[in-house]
This record gives structure tokens, sequence and C-alpha cells, in this order.
């Protein structure tokens, strides 16, 4: 008979091991948080280590994931496909056991996490996913989707702001199945966390309407259980759950400082802790004995296949809600999203509508929502300005699951963490809104969805200047380039409804990675265009001239328009190029690309009110670009457009001096 | 005699009209929150209208900065130099009445509020900066420095997470000079909050070690006077005054709802609303018993004379730190850190020390430390990564106000923000250090500064792949071209201790933006290089060839010591161009720019761990890259190198490939 800290400890031997063979990684956190992890895993988590994708397991997300040793350990004790091997190859390239859980290598592993506070807000996303398609799908008697969220977290996570957003938001919306463990071990990097953190977490958390149990003994296994059975019990409010640890628990020299957080232990500290902990293995041995009783397959197994009997059960009752769900879980769409997009756009080619990009979004949500059931939509407070609300759009609230809209309040960081969440959870296409600017206070949200290769589609409204007198902390200038650099997000920035119409249809097809919608505040014409096809390419040529042109413009959104009465107002031979996404045209072939930008042609213009610097990349040294480099200023548009000299008049001045220029 | 509804009602008027007149605006808050202010900026606010910069005024900080009329309205009412034709120009080019409060256009903006809840943190840093002034200068009988920090902030302030980062921090330091006043009125973008934010604020700042009072009713100046006074008893904690109000107070058809707050009234509800408010006047028009009761120069001045005197009796006990204090209160530096700078960069080409960037920075901070008094440390919980602890270094804490040193906890964007609030405030230069990557989580703040014209010091540690372990999450890439691409903000990426050095002191005497210092978590050693003044220049020629070179070679940071084994191993032509600060440079003269990267040289390698396409600025489409254009992976720093592909041998093909090219 192995006892529960015997089991903890094997979590603690391989989190040493594999820091100490890495020469790199945090112990502390793992060895801490071991007791509540041996309960809540072996106790309480439904989850099939067979099947790391059964849509109806509980989730787990390691917030404070500095900590990842804590989860390759649990998986790969559990019985995952993440066998010791893979644990002695802790933070080695191409291993699937890096520094911090990226989601995609180790099986099991929910999201990526490590920038502090995200794993609580994609947790809180997964709860509202799993609320929201339960509300959906689940009919008497039938509960097939079914599962608790929890997520473990530490003082650093608690201590950021995004804490602050969802966790308020959770409240609100009354996640009764989400489960939070505060691992409450009063230390972080900087040491005893007294100096600089000294909330009254429980009173913080109260506030936010939680359930909030403890503090309690985070090493004693029976008090733990007890918690998760309250947890569990409370149905109406998401719970924290408050356990007093000690960092590096069982380390004689190193336990409760914040020498254990981030470094090995060293081979010595390594030998007296398995002395102390009484654990006699040698580096990454554990018994038959602990392997047999952390083993979940057969429990796993047994807690799917109930499930699947509860959804054939289902199946027969309620057919065609059962294959809807069916679907949605695979993550495939009911149309042909890119097609259904293209007969769109050139209905509205035909129609030609002037109107704000940000008009036209919604008017291709009307468009669109129908087909696509799966959209989640919401806006950080600002619905009314990012036009996120379509026809069909029910707004979410506490005891309202059964929408499809949220209402984030203003909180862009906890939005865009939590449609990361909601897209993993499955079921759902998340959008959210907020102004181009404040996309900054989402950034790294944004990034960990690329990161994650994980559709989100990201609203992002009053995209230049031209949202006019709100002025400079308003107005993006750097924003648009900062995205283009962010690897695996497109960016579409679309010249009026067809383009915009294109845009969605992409985002929404593309399954593997986040995209930007950056729209216009002010009305944009319908552009005249022979091809409407070559705008899914991300740059095409809208108009052309007989021959090698001597110029090109490049333009994109608002700035094409200027582009193309230039173009109307030269004696010089100009194509005009429409690139509302840069990365979808950088995916096109060789030829397509040439065959739009020839490179014998470099005398060419960009334009586009944004950050000019970005444009060298398509112009080079040779072609002149106008744009921004200073910040915005409060003014109506048309006067900030004339003041910062982003005119049909400076780019008829550029189309002479390049057409000279490459003359000569 | 007027009452104080009148007196309030000039400020709902003059908002109303403003509003009207640019055809756009917010005059909801304004309407709201005018009885507060009303008590606040008569009977409480101690400021001199005829000197804004008083050095001992409270500060006011509007954090919800879309109510910019109200500030516009009470500083035109109070005396200071802020005619009616300026709110009459409100929102229009070049007025000093921008859209929202911007420092450095209407005198009394103490900070550029509009991205909510940076306000707030704003506010929390000039409330620190006092208190640590106070302590290092007020004498026993002087208090010099003693003056209180007030501040507005909406729903919508509270809902942002960086509110909970500043005021948890707030409260752990007791900064009990500071007050907020929260205007709840229940409504926000969207609408009624009920929906998306159903905090108990009370709780949730009684949970931070606030004062908190009320509800108390925000229309009812008895009350809002009391609550101050009770507010200003209080000196160890910060006080909350939670003021319930009723957005777009008066108007018949619009108080209460979202409908008052963004846009308009309208000119027929404009008219019903002074006619239920008893305002008889026409748009713009004040009448004199109203203006006399408002004006507060007389007040002010006397205020400021008792102070004067203070201050004298100061310098006439404490001669040498009333010069001081006047100094630190100038932002004059005590020595020319530019020249103090070169030679200690001078003294470490010869020592030639090997040593991280970031080590390096620790090791000018021990330097200039004791040269510059006023520098504020801190780090965002990595104090001992980012080594931004020097020798001199003092801890703050709650009852130790005395140091020059801020555990900032894991907050990055509560930090940042704060720093904004320590540096407009006046007295010190504030630097703070993170990870390079997590100033995604502050990237909002740093362009706060750079719009502000703020000396404000980032040092962003581990800027690379070169952080090896940690994997993508922590690993910067399109980062350095982000902050490259915002407005006024200097960037430096060192390429040892000595670039290290004149970066900081670069950092240190820019008066007029923040500067990022990004620094490498390696060894890098230190280069060989003939002329160490050139570095200021931000980029110079470390290594030249004989006559024209074939290429050139232009490298930041960890790379630039790749660039120099590459020149070293080929047979080519090769000039290496080191690039510490590509703002720096761009401040040359086009001699200079030209000397060190001639245009008719178009052979130009760029390499740079971070995200290429920044580099076509300087190599063109004639060029080659060598840098990121993917995410990061999880492996050791040497690993990654090769894995990624930036390497000597990479350099020496690209070296090979180019003189090919264009010896054709």
């Amino acid at each position: 008979m192995t006892d529960r800290r015997e089991l903890a400890n094997a979590i603690r031997a391989l989190s040493m091991d594999a820091v100490q063979q890495a020469n790199s990684g945090h112990p502390g956190a793992p060895m801490g948080m071991a007791d509540i992890a041996e309960v809540l895993w072996r106790d309480h988590l439904r989850h099939d280590p067979s099947d790391p994708n059964w849509p109806n397991r509980d989730r787990f997300v390691l917030s404070n994931g500095h900590g990842s040793m804590l989860l390759y350990s649990l998986l790969h004790l559990t019985g995952y496909d993440l066998g010791i091997d893979e644990l002695k190859q802790f933070r080695q390239l191409h291993s699937r056991t890096p520094g911090h859980p990226e989601f995609g290598y180790a099986p099991g592993v929910e999201t990526t996490t490590g920038p502090l506070g995200q794993g609580i807000a994609n947790a809180v996303g997964m709860a509202l996913a799993e609320q929201v398609l339960a509300a959906q799908f689940n009919q008497d008697g039938h509960a097939v989707v079914d599962h608790n969220t929890y997520v473990f977290a530490g003082d650093g996570c608690l201590m950021e702001g995004i804490s602050h957003e969802v966790c308020s938001l959770a409240g609100t919306l009354g996640l009764g199945k989400l489960v939070m463990f505060y691992d409450d071990n009063g230390i972080s990097i900087d040491g005893d966390v007294e100096g600089w953190f000294t909330d009254d977490t429980n009173k913080r958390f109260e506030a936010y309407n939680w359930q909030v149990i403890g503090p309690i003994d985070g090493h004693d296994a029976a008090a733990i259980d007890a918690a998760i059975v309250q947890a569990k019990a409370e149905t109406g409010r998401p719970t924290l759950i408050r356990c007093k640890t000690k960092i590096g628990f069982g380390s004689p020299n190193k336990e409760g400082k914040e020498s254990s957080h981030g470094a090995p232990l060293g081979a010595d500290e390594i030998i007296a802790t398995k002395a102390a902990l009484g654990w006699k293995h040698g580096p990454f041995e554990v018994p038959a004995n602990i392997y047999a009783a952390w083993d979940m397959r057969e429990k796993g197994e047994s807690l799917h296949g109930a499930w699947a009997e509860s959804m054939a059960d289902y199946r027969k009752a309620h057919l065609a809600l059962s294959e809807e769900l069916d679907r949605r879980l695979s993550g495939d769409l009911n149309v042909d999203i890119e097609v259904e997009a293209m007969a769109y756009a050139r209905q509205l080619q035909n129609e030609a509508p002037k109107v704000a990009t940000r008009k036209a979004s919604q008017m291709a949500l009307d468009h669109f929502g129908p087909m696509v059931p799966e959209l989640l939509g919401g806006s950080a407070d600002l619905a009314g300005s990012n036009l996120t609300i379509w026809k069909g759009s029910q707004s979410i609230a506490a005891g309202q699951s059964g929408g499809n809209y949220i209402h984030y309040g203003v909180r862009e960081f906890g939005m865009a963490a939590m449609m990361n969440g909601i897209a993993l959870h499955g079921g759902f296409v998340p959008y959210g809104g907020t102004f181009l600017i404040f996309m900054e206070y989402m950034r790294n949200a944004i990034r960990m969805a690329a990161l994650m290769k994980q559709r989100a589609i990201h609203v992002l409204t009053h995209d230049s200047i031209g949202l006019g007198e709100d002025g400079p902390t308003h107005q993006p200038v750097e924003q648009i380039a900062s995205l283009r650099g962010t690897p695996n997000c497109d960016l579409w920035r679309p010249a009026d409804a067809v383009e915009t119409a294109v845009a969605w249809g992409s985002a929404i097809a593309r399954e593997d990675g986040p995209t930007c919608l950056a729209l216009s505040r002010q009305g944009l014409p319908t552009l005249a265009r022979r091809n409407v096809d070559d705008i899914a390419k991300g740059a095409y040529v809208l108009v052309d001239c007989e021959g090698e042109p001597d110029v090109i413009l490049i333009a994109t959104g608002s700035e094409v328009e200027l582009a193309v009465a230039a173009a109307e107002r030269t004696d010089a031979r100009v194509r005009v190029v429409s690139m509302p996404c840069a990365e979808a045209f950088e995916r096109q072939s060789m030829e397509y690309r040439e065959a739009v930008l020839p490179s014998e042609v470099s005398a060419r213009l960009a334009i586009e009110a944004s950050h000019r610097d970005w444009w060298y990349k398509y112009v080079g040294l040779d072609g002149e670009i106008i744009g921004m480099d200073s910040f915005g200023e409060s003014a109506p548009a048309g006067a900030l457009y004339e003041h910062f000299g982003i005119t049909v008049e400076a780019a008829l001045d550029s189309i002479e001096r390049l057409t000279e220029q490459f003359d000569e």
C-alpha cells in the first residue's frame, strides 16, 4: 500500500531529476503543488489518458506554466503517451517536453502557458465554452456536455492584471464548473511576497462572486479532497481553493525559499531531498507499485465509455442535434466558407455599397452568421463601435448561457486570452472586438493564439488616424506592422466591403492561426475591380496600365481609394496593387507574386496610413512610402490626412519623382 | 450667492457646448462628475492656476480621459491660461484642447489619459514619487514635499486589469495621500454594467488595504466634502470614494443612459438639459459671478506663497539639501552623463570584460548610480534576472519610503504606467526591468511615455532566442521591431559592456522620451574597436576593409560578435557596422549616415536574432537578412542559434552570394 505522500513524491522526484538533467527549469512549484495534483488527478479529474481528445474530459490548466514538470510528471504517471525518455529530454530541441507546456507537443497539454495570468484566462474561456455549449446542446436527461475546468495558479498569476479581468467576469457569469487552486506559497522570484503582494485574496475573490475555500494546508490530502468535493458541489459560482504550500517542499535547504523556484536544486540537494522525503529510487526511477497506483488508463476508459453510452442515448433521442454537436466538436464547418465568401463578395461588387469596413464587417457577420453557428462573438465594451453584434446575436449572461455573444466588459487582454481558451475547448469559433490601438493591451494573447495555431478572430476597428478627434492615444501608427511581424498571425486591412467579405471568409476558414481584421471607422466606396477572386490571394492588381508600369502603387485599406485616384490623375503608366493581407500574399507561388509585383519594376510607392518602415519590405531603398512616422493628432479625419500628407497630391508628387528617377 | 449646483452646472454647460460644437466627444462623464469636481477643485485641491508647475501642487488625474471637457472646464474656470476660445476649438487641429487630455497641450494637464486604467497607474506613480521624495528630502519641521494625488476613474478603469495591479501595490505600500473617486454610474459603452461588471468594489478595495468610503451620493456636495475630509485624515492607506452618480446628469432624455457617453447630446437636448438645470446662458457663456466663484488664482497664489516661505525656511536650515531638491525638481542632472558614459566606456574597452549585457547593465548602474541619485529603480519580480539592483539600491516598502528601488511584483503594465507617473511627478528618473517578451504586457504604457515625451528607462533582458530553454513563450521575435516602430522611443541593443555603458548614458541623458535597453542573457565578449565615441551615434563602423567594401554587414547586440567572426573568415572586403540604436543613428547628419552606410553599396547583410522584416529598411530588396521569421523553441541557446541558422557559416554563405551577385 502506497500512501498519498509517496505518490506525490514521484512528481517531486521526477521534477527534480528532469530539471537537474536539463540544468535549467523550475522545481519549486511542482514540489509545492504535488500533493494537490495527486488528489485532483487521481480522485477527481475525469480524463482518459488513452484519448487526450475526449471532448467531455475535464480541462486542466497549469497557469503557472514554469512548473511544467508537474504537468509532464502527471501525464507520464497517469498513462499518457509520454514515456520516461521524453522526461529525460526535458527542455531539449525537438523534445515533446519543452521548458513551458506548449500546446501540440505533449498529449494532454490543454494550452500553452508561461506568460503569467493567461492560463487563468484560458481556463475561464474553457469553462465559459463548456457552459455555452451545454446550453446549446444538452437536453433533458442528456447532459452530454458536462465537465469541469481546473486551473493551478501562483502568486504571479494573481498579481497580473488579467487575473482581475477574467476572474471578475467569471464571477459575473457564474461559471460554476471552474475551480482554481491558488498555490499560496508566499514566495515569488524576488523573495517573500510580503513586500509587494499583501492582498486579502479571499476577500478579493468574494468580491468577484466566487466561492472561496481555505486557506487549507496544501500538503494535507484529506483537506484538499474535502475542498474539491465542496467546490464541485457549488454550481452557481466559480471556486477558489486557497492552498498554503511550501515551495520546493521536502528540500532541506531550499524549501520555502525563492532559491527553489527557477534553478536546479543541485545534485547534493537532490540527494538530501530524496532522503528527507523517503524516496529511495535513482534518477527517473519510479517503482512499479507507484506506477500502478498512478495509472488512470482503466478508470479513464471507463469514464469515457460511460460518456460514449450517454452520447449513444442522446443520438437516439436527438439525432440531428447529436450530429451537429459532432460536427461542432470536430472543428469542421457546415459550408465551404471561402466559396460562400467569394459569392458574397461578387454580390457586394455589384451592389457597390459605400460603408466603413467596420460596417462591412457587420454585414459580413449578418451574411455568414447563419451559416456558422459556432461563431461566438463579443467585444470589450465597444459593441456599437466595433459593430460586432449581428442580427442573430444573443447576449450571454449569468443564467442565460444559450446565446452567442459575450459582453467582455472593458477587458481587452482578458477577452483575447479567453478567446484562446474558447478556441482550445472546441465547438466554437470566437471573435472579439476592440479598437485597433487597444490591441496593445492584449498583444501577447494574440501572439499566444498564433503560437498555439488557434482560430481566433480579432475585429480591430478605427484602424488609423481616420478615427479622427479622439486623438493620438486612440490612433494606431505602429500597430499594423507589429501584427504583421507576429509569426503565424494574418492581418487583413480591407479596402472596401468586397475585400471585407473575403477577409471574413479567410478568417473563418483559417484553422491554424488567428486573424486580425483592421477596419476603418470612416466610409469607403466599393472599388471598381475586374477580378474578385484574386482578393483571397492577399494582394492583386486592382488597376493596371498598358505594358510594363512606370510605377507600381501598393496600398491597403482606406488608402487604396487614394492610390486609385492618383492613378487616374497621372499621365504615367501606373499599376495599383491592393494588398489587404501581406501574409496571404506571401503564401502564394513565386509566379503569382512576380506577376503582381515584377522584380524589374523598382519604382514603387506604398501608401498606408500606418508606420512607414514596414513597407521597405515591398518598395526597398529605391521606392517611396507615404505613411506615418509620428503619433497622430486630435482633429477631424480629413484634416489629419491633409496634415500628415497622406493625400492624392502627395502620391502624384511621388509618382513624378519615381518616374523621373527611373527614366534616368 | 451662487449655489454649488450652479457652479457645477457651468462644467455641464461648457462640456455639452464644446462637444456639440466639435460634433464629437463625451459629455456624459463631465456631467456626471461635475458636482464631485466642484467640491474637490474649489475646496480641497491645492493648486495654483497661475503656476501649473508649482512642484508641491496636488496632482489631479482624470483616468477616464474621454471626459476631457470636465478637465478643460475646470482649468478654464479656475483661472488657468486656457481661454474660452480654446474650449471652442475642442478637438480641432493645433488646439490646446484635444479629444483626450494630452500632456503638454493645456496647462494643468498632469498626464495624457484615454487608454483606460493607465491614469490610475500614473496617479499611483505620482503618489509614490511624492512619498519617496518626501522621505528623501523632508526634515523635522520642514515638510516641503507634501501633497495629495487625486484621481477620477470610471467603471472602465476599474474593469481594466491594470487597476488591479496598481491598486494592490498602492495598498501594500500604504500610499496614504492617494485618493480615488470612483464614478459609479453603472453604465459603460455597451449599456448597464450589470451584465458584465458586478464586483463588490468596496470589498475588492478593502482586500487591497484601502480605506473605502461610500457609496455616497455623487451629486451631494456635503457628502462629497465629508468624504474628502475623511480621505485626507487617513494617512496610512489610500482611499477610494465610491460615488453613485448619473451619467449625463440633467439631461431629460439621456441621463443615466449610455447614449450620453460618447456623442453630442444634440442641439434640442442641450436646450432641454439647460432648462432642466436652470442654466439660462447661451453656448459658451458663463456669467461673471460664476467665474468669480470659480476663480482659484488668489487662493492658489496664497497657497503657493505659503509653501515658498516654508521652502525659504528649509533653505536656511538645510541649504545643501534644498539645493539638491531644487536640482532634482528641475530635471537637470548633476553631471554630464554622456561624458561620464564615454569615460566609463573607454575604461571598459580597456578592461574588456566578457559578460552578458544584462550584467553590463548592472555594472553601469553601479557606476552611474552614485552620480544620479534620482534613479528610482525596480523590476516586475525579476530583480535577479534583470540585474536591476545595484550596490546602492535600497528597497522601498510600506513605512520605508526612503529607498530607491521598487519591488513592483509581477505587474509589468502597472510598473510601466507607474513609471510614467513617477517621471511626470518630477524628482526622479525611473527605470524598471522585465524580460523583453513581457514588454508586450506593458506595451501601451511605453507608447504613452513616448507620446508624453517622458524619461523612463526600460531594462528588457533575455532579448532573443539566446534565453534558451524557457522556450517560445519567453523568446522575443517581433518585439524589437515593434519598439523601433514606436515614434519617439529609443531602442538600444548593445553588443557588449562598452556599448551598454553608452546606452545607459544616452538613456539617462534623454529628457524627452523613453529608452528601452534590450539586453542579452548570455555572455558576450568585449569587441575590439578603434572608436568608442561613435557608439553614441547609434551606428558606426566597427570593422572596416581597405577601400570600398564588397559587402556591408550590419548587426546588433549578441549578433555583432558573429558578424565580426564572419568578416575575419571571409576573403571578401567586408565592413561590419554595429547598430545598437537605429533611432540615434537616424538623428545623425546625412553625411555621417552616408559615411557609415554608403548608398552605392547595395550588397548588405543584416544579422539580428529578431524578426527579419524590419531590416529591409537597411538592406533593401537587394540585400540579405539573417534573422527570425518564426517563433523560437525550447532548447539550450547554442542549439537554437544553429537550428535557426543564425551562424557564422550562414553569414559566410550570404557574403558569398552577395559578392557574386554584385560582381555580375
